[in-house]
């Protein structure tokens, strides 16, 4: 892993450069991307199927999948897998259940009422990739607060594949798709935006993909809502010398396995830690079964960063602003205050990031190169909109009038105050 | 107003028509404000500098407009604006204040913590265009939710003016803006995402602006957050035969004088209030100041709407999804549930829709061209994040890691699978 050294400002720099560079841009594939949203757009299934052919190599019969073949899927599942699909969706379902909040209404004043509704959006749909990347987890995480939310039909689409993993049919079912159908890459994206002749569209799309999923979801973004693009899976480490270091190159480590782009971070003010973190680190890639993308990824974009003290850990990784943030240092839960951003936050020595990943409740699909400065996790809040209402009675706009029609003067918008000014008999 | 008349099915094609229309892109514009980021970002100050000169014909000597330029705002402001100001913030900042929620913590099983941290983000920037478009109002919606959320550091951005209007300055003051510079357009977007040696980059950007601000906003977006990409303005209007059709043709106006692209639809199950409301339109045209923008908007997007009944017309101005909704129908309250997608409602006759613009609390930033069917009004929400966190025990992890490990290892995904094992001393 690469040390950062020098002042916090220099190691500040850094930083920031890194993720500059992590957000730019790729103009290549958005033009690729954009030719086959319009295809879509035009032809419909037509498009989907000679895409398939050409991207996937499959031949469609149907879009659709059946319910026959989901069903069949529970047949065919490990028996634990689906006991553990089960008890990671009721975790995910009571954690999400907290977030249903925000209606409420007052009455200011006399004949005076203003609120706001709390409603689902009508229509999402779910992209869930294909091949080694299809994580029935995902599937869960996506699903289950659209269903929370009260979403009336939830699509998923999945490339087509000669064998479904049985997982993510199971998944789906657990969670509540409404419907599968398989299509994948940008034409599936396309196919939920706009619809085609099979596919209906919808209000917003969610779900992870590649790049070209990725690109897609953000050109259609306002024709459809998007959850966001995500970057590459990144994990930090505020740990001091309380921390186990097979625990801490283990956490490392489960990051660092999904792609050579990951990222994982640690910030410590112990330079003995971080001695026995990089050994520890060694040891353990010599036997892992995804060496060939974790090693790669600790060497490139590993970084470890010693810090002078407790305070200065916090400053530096609240501008890293990771994805997931372990705080593995005794009685972790303390020092929750101090953290400004991160996606989901993981507390103590035995709170291990996977956890997260699959068990506890609260969401995986988190903002990646530090935009967990700005966004959050995806949750119930994501598949609802905020509708605020309000209502004057005709004392009340005549007793508001002098005030509204003298901000609409003074903007120049005539009309505006005319609209106040015919309710007032007075006029 | 043209009318569009026949089968539901019929008009909700035509209208989803007209919104695809409305949501096409500008890849010229594209291409000219990329490079102006680009500038911006490599050479800062010196570059917004060349930018005003070029775009503002200003040579700037000062970017940032001192207190002394804020303080003499307020004494050349007229008083009645003043007032008028200072009660719409109040107004603004109670509605706000209800949406200040979401933190919560639980404790499902033994050794197990979960909750969601709400923390504000840490610094904004808010664009205020220049010129005629410079509305005060805007300023107080804006900033005063950001204030409420607990934003450290708010900073305005509006393009050089040989003389700034005094109320702008003022509502900035009164919200509580923490730092005006004066430079507008893309090359202001691209300061406030990047930084430059003047202006502090921030993590993310609110605020209405051109074609040019709208599209640095989207190229940005990522690198900070972004509020939305507005579209022209938006009111629906649902009106039934008790409705007044001098009120609801003054309402349509006061939509229609912002722009010749904005929109005023009335979805009406009353051919005689249909006929009504456009003489009057034609009649309180004659008279409008801004004659010139909203006949031609009125014309050319205009729509009347005539339903079967009331069930038709909440369906089909669903479809529409407006901005601002009216609905001008006795006993409108009872009619709140059927709303589904709509940014601000306003209800019964009284109900003008500029009381919302300026006065009665809930924002006026709203999501248009239909994407209230996804999205909602600025809020307090929109200037906080929602940080999730996990607390396992190690008697926890240990009995939750066989449902763990065995969905990590489903997945592929051994590593993760490993840094559960190691916190189990059976392993």
């Amino acid at each position: 892993m690469k040390r950062l050294t020098g002042t916090n400002e220099k190691i500040s720099n850094i930083l920031y450069q890194e993720q500059l560079e992590l957000s730019k841009e790729n103009l290549d594939v958005e033009a690729t991307v954009r030719e086959i949203i319009e295809k879509v757009k035009e032809e419909g299934d037509e498009a989907l199927r000679a895409y398939s052919e050409k991207f996937d190599h499959v031949v469609l019969s149907e879009l659709h999948v059946s319910d026959q073949v989901v069903n069949e899927a529970f047949d065919k599942i490990d028996k634990d897998v689906l006991t553990a699909l089960e008890n990671a969706k009721a975790n995910i379902e009571s954690y999400h259940k907290q977030q249903l909040k925000g209606g409420f209404e007052d009455q200011p004043s006399q004949g005076v009422l203003r609120g706001q509704l709390i409603r689902p959006i009508e229509r999402v749909g779910v992209y869930v990739p294909g091949g080694t990347a299809a994580y029935p987890s995902s599937v869960l995480m996506n699903v289950i607060p659209a269903k929370i939310a009260g979403v009336k039909e939830i699509i998923m689409i999945t490339p087509p594949q000669e064998h479904f993993v049985p997982a993510i049919l199971v998944a789906a079912k657990l969670a509540g798709v409404d419907k599968i159908y398989q299509v994948g890459g940008a034409q599936g994206i396309a196919a939920l935006a706009y619809g085609t002749q099979t596919l209906p569209k919808v209000d917003k799309i969610t779900g992870p993909g590649n790049i070209f999923v990725a690109t897609a979801k953000k050109l259609v973004y306002g024709v459809v809502g998007i959850d966001m693009i995500a970057g590459p899976s990144e994990i930090g480490v505020i740990a001091d010398s309380t921390a186990n270091p097979v625990y801490v190159a283990a956490d490392l480590l489960s990051q660092a396995e999904h792609d050579v782009h990951a990222r994982a971070i640690l910030v410590t003010n112990s330079a003995e830690l971080a001695d026995a973190v990089e050994l520890e680190i060694e040891k353990q890639l010599q036997t892992l079964p995804r060496q060939a993308i974790a090693r790669p990824s600790i060497e490139n974009n590993g970084r470890i960063i010693i810090a002078q003290d407790v305070e200065s850990m916090f400053e530096l990784m609240n501008l890293v602003a990771p994805e997931h943030l372990e705080i593995a240092i005794d009685k972790a839960y303390d020092y929750l205050e101090r953290v400004q951003n991160a996606g989901s936050i993981f507390l103590g020595h035995y709170t291990s990031e996977p956890i997260g990943d699959y068990y506890a409740g609260a969401n995986h699909v988190l903002p990646t190169t530090a935009t967990s400065r700005f966004s959050s996790a995806l949750g119930v809040h994501d598949f609802v909109k905020r509708i605020q209402y309000t209502q004057y009675s005709k004392a009340a706009v005549n007793a508001a009038e002098k005030d509204i029609t003298t901000l609409a003067y003074a903007e120049g918008l005539q009309a505006h105050a005319r609209a106040i000014e015919v309710r007032n008999d007075k006029n």
